[in-house]
This record gives C-alpha cells, sequence and structure tokens, in this order.
C-alpha cells in the first residue's frame, strides 16, 4: 500500500492509459477487476459514447475505474458534465492547464490526476492542487512533450522538485520496469502499448498485430510543430517526412493529419494510410494476451527484478 | 562482484566515459583511483597527447583505466600502436564496426568494449566477440544513435537478446539511476556528465559552470545528417537551427560545425560560440565536486535507493 494504491483504492498502483480507439469499457473494467486502474479514452469518443462505455463499465466492474480527459477536446464541457452526473471517481486531466478544472472535480469528489511531460508543467499542477501527478517520458507512444525528456531522466527530476505522489508513464512495458520507476522515484506506473495490445482493447485486430511486430527504431515522434506525437514508421509517416522535405508549412501538415487519421488508423485497422500512435516500449511487447495474463506478466516480472535486486 | 566488476577489475561497476576534451589523465586516474574505471577521451587527443596522458595516468593510479577510442577517428592506427604498446588493459571502442579491432586487441590481452545504440549493433558486437557492451540511450551527451531509443527501453531490450555483460549509459548521475539501470538489465553503469562537472576534468571552468545551469529541456539532439549530437541549446545551437530553417544541405551544416567547434566549447569555454556536448542527467546536477565526493554521493544514494526497494 502506498500513496497511490491508497488514493486510487486498487490493489496495484498500475494504471491503464486512456489511450484513443483503445480504451474502452471492455479493456478498462479488465484492469480495474484485475486490481490496476483502467481509464476510459474520452479523447476519441462523443459525449454519448462516453456516457454508454461508463455505464458498461459500471455493469462490468464494482473497482474504481477513471477517465481520461485531453482538455483541449471540443467536448470537454459535455465530457465533464457526464463524468459528475455518473460520479465516475477518478480523472485523469491532460493537454491543458490543471488550474481551470481540478478544484472544481475536486469539490464534485472526483480525484484529479494531470499528466506531464516537464518538471516545470508538474510545479504547476502541485501548485494546483491535483492529487498525483503522471510523469510522460520521450518514449511513450501518442501525445508527448517538447522538451524530449526521457523517462529515465524525468522522474527523478521531478521527485526531488515535487512532494505530490508521482506516476511514471513512457516506455513501460514489464515487471522490472515497474520496478526501475519505482526505483527512480515514482510511486506508480501508467501502462500504454502494453494494454493495447490485448484482447480486450477496442481497437482493430490489424493495429494489435503491428504493435507486436514494431522493433526497436520503428517508432519516431513527429508532427512537433503540432503536437509531438510518436507513432509507428508507415506509409502516413513517411508520407509526414516527405512534407517535410518539402517544406511544408503548419497547415499544409495539419490538412495531411487531417481529422480521421488515428480512427483510421488505430480502429479501422488501415496500417497503411492511418495513425498508428505506439511507444518505444512497443519492442517489447511480443503477443497479444488478456488484461488477466497481462496482469500475470507483469507482477511475476516484478517479483522476480525484485527478488534479483536483493542480491545487488 | 559481478561479470562488470569481475572484467574490469574494479570496486564498483561505474565507469566514467571518455568524453572528449574532459577526460584527461586527472579525471581517469582519480576515478580509478576511487573504485570505478576511468577512460581517457582519445577522440579530443593526438597520438602524442594520447601518449602523455596515458605515462602520467599510470604515475597517478595503480588501478586499471582504459581508453575511449572512436573508431573513425584519422589517427586510429597510431591510437592502437601506443595502446598496446603502452599495454593500457581495457578499451572502449564506439562510432565503427566491433569486427574490425575486437579480436586484434584480445590478442595483445586487451579487454574490449563496444559502445553501441540499438539491440542490432549489440547483437554486431557480441558476434564480434566483445568483452562487455556499453548501451547508450537517447538521453546522452554527445554523438548518439539514429534510433532515438531511451535508456529505459533499450537496457531491457538488448538484456532480453544478448548475454554478453551489460553496460548502461545515457542520462545517469545519481545513485538511484544506478540501481534502476541494474533492475533494467544492465551489471554497470557508464556515466558522461556528472564527470565532467568535476574539478580533475580537463574541461573548461566556464563549461562546468554551463552543466551545472543547464535544466531540464536545454539540451537537443541535432545535427543527425552529420552524426547525431546532444548539446546544450546554446548559441551555436540556434545557429544550426536557423541553418535547418534555411534548408542547409549536409555539406553546410558540416561547414558550419567545422573542426573545432567542441574545442573551442568545451575546452577553450567559447559557450556561446562552441559545441556544449552534454546530456540530459544535467537537469540533475546541481554543483561542481571532485572525483571523491561524486563517488561518495553515488554510494550514498545508490544505497539509500537500495533499502527503499526492499520495502517495496
Amino acid at each position: 500500500m502506498n500513496r497511490i494504491t491508497h488514493l486510487l483504492q486498487v490493489q496495484y498502483p498500475i494504471i491503464q492509459g486512456g489511450m484513443i480507439w483503445n480504451s474502452g469499457w471492455e479493456l478498462v473494467s479488465a484492469v480495474s477487476n484485475n486490481g490496476g486502474l483502467g481509464l476510459l479514452g474520452s479523447g476519441s469518443m462523443y459525449p454519448d459514447t462516453l456516457k454508454d462505455h461508463i455505464l458498461k463499465c459500471k455493469k462490468a466492474t464494482h473497482k474504481p475505474f477513471g477517465v481520461n480527459l485531453p482538455l483541449f477536446y471540443p467536448d470537454i464541457e459535455e465530457h465533464i458534465k457526464i463524468i459528475i452526473e455518473e460520479k465516475v471517481p477518478i480523472v485523469f486531466t491532460s493537454a491543458g492547464s490543471p488550474k481551470i478544472y481540478t478544484s472544481f472535480f475536486q469539490k464534485h469528489k472526483i480525484k484529479v490526476v494531470h499528466v506531464v511531460s516537464s518538471l516545470k508543467f508538474a510545479l504547476k499542477s502541485e501548485e494546483a492542487g491535483v492529487d498525483a501527478i503522471v510523469a510522460e517520458g520521450f518514449e511513450a507512444g501518442g501525445h508527448n512533450g517538447i522538451d524530449e525528456t526521457t523517462t529515465f531522466c524525468l522522474i527523478p527530476n521531478i521527485k526531488k522538485h515535487v512532494s505530490v505522489p508521482l506516476i511514471a508513464a513512457g516506455g513501460i512495458a514489464t515487471g522490472a520496469q515497474i520496478l526501475a520507476a519505482q526505483v527512480l522515484g515514482a510511486e506508480g506506473v501508467q501502462i500504454g502499448s502494453r494494454f493495447a495490445a490485448t484482447i480486450e482493447a477496442s481497437s482493430h485486430e490489424k493495429f494489435k498485430q503491428e504493435i507486436i511486430k514494431t522493433k526497436e527504431g520503428d517508432t519516431q515522434l513527429t508532427l512537433k510543430e503540432l503536437i509531438p506525437v510518436r507513432l509507428i514508421k508507415n506509409k502516413f509517416y513517411y508520407d509526414v517526412v516527405k512534407a517535410y522535405g518539402n517544406k511544408a508549412s503548419k497547415e499544409q501538415l495539419e490538412q495531411l493529419l487531417g481529422r480521421g487519421r488515428a480512427k483510421k488508423g488505430m480502429f479501422e485497422g488501415d496500417i497503411e494510410e492511418g495513425e498508428l500512435e505506439v511507444g518505444q516500449s512497443s519492442a517489447l511487447i511480443d503477443e497479444i494476451l488478456s488484461v488477466k495474463d497481462v496482469f500475470k506478466q507483469l507482477i511475476s516480472e516484478y517479483d522476480k527484478a525484485i527478488s534479483n535486486a536483493y542480491s545487488l
């Protein structure tokens, strides 16, 4: 029992990242039922869809679950209304200022965890009164920070300057890495790609197959002028590279990215033309498992790592 | 005692990276005298200078020390001759194929450790018969790999596929990070920036001051068309950015970098016009210490981290 398991009321300090197009009620409830914290990925849901997933999640688990809420999304106000009405106990906010909604959620007895990628925003989050911080390194899949600070450097630096409970994210797919993150100063971990490659994830089977095929060096952080995003180097990525070669403007890049690329890749399974958001940890992921088996594996790897550490 | 301390005949599995313009005999002998392995940075030395530093190092310590040998340097053959004549017991080779010199050195009873930044080259190094591998993550200062794989993802992946003893590098400046690197699968660590900011480093005082001033986000990996290098974002760096904005050719970038930028920055202390090679770990380095005090600090932080780990 540490501050994170106490705060989130979970058995293990393992949080499943609320990844767009991956994190529906089946994944989320499976993670919560196995002792972690599942997060619905509201960033790819219309308000009605979010409500539907919350209701289904409540039926599928009696354990706590949460919603990941990217603050810059157009439907944000409606999402917030639903979360409060449905008494979701935890939100993970990201991609926006923690000052705007933190105390508002807390007045409704909702715990607020804010996602950051730098010490600067960790300090701002602490000042805004968040209950915990997720610090996400450069190796993470999907949206990322501009400073490119890695998990290995980010976690000890935030731990040194911030006293709010700290959750490490970015690059974590094994139990040994969970222990390493704790050694660096985290009290919990948020895991993305490993949970995207599960039977329960709502993403397309072809996308899951791509994750397990992905080797070291096959992902790249790009589109830094818009929002930096780490993705698999597929045809769409090389089209982006070509656009850079032609000195594309920000507007041209926006047009290339379009609105539907993430859905096309991860949900519809168009692995050539779609955007496949995956972290560097994909090199460590070799098979699609059930959530239950992911937990078994993480815990057995963790136990092995800690017994190895005794002999150091 | 593990495979690395046994191989290198050192008390601690802590290696000081052979950084150009920083790693002369004073730093190297101080590291070896304090129980680690010091490495001369031959990449910034003419053959005569290297010989001089080896001789001085031998006078200053009876413990083992080594030479870091970037294989693409013009004076490589003369450097090798001197290393063999002077019976330096260990070389760390980098920036070239491990196949060319490994068995040659080993015939002369010299241990060979090769530096890589990807699993692919780790496998090639194992095949070439190296005695150990340094795997260096994206967060490292100075020259770096093109795949941008971070220490947190690189180490477990190499550990999984390679059985040669593994030394982690990139982003390491604290004792807790040493333990984390071991948990990820390394048997030793190579540390750069923390040793550059010591009294004994041969670099300019102004450069050392810049390291301790550097905060998170103040370094960047750039010049990927030539050899990717992580450096402090100073005037020289922004000149590079400007050149990119003007669509500079590879030749123009080469011209901008010139031959003397690294010397100018790190050895002569021109912090505006010089190239200041520093890792992301600089955000964790707040003071210039003696090598003795760095070891004291690393070991006390390590002991604290391991006693914290017992309670996990």
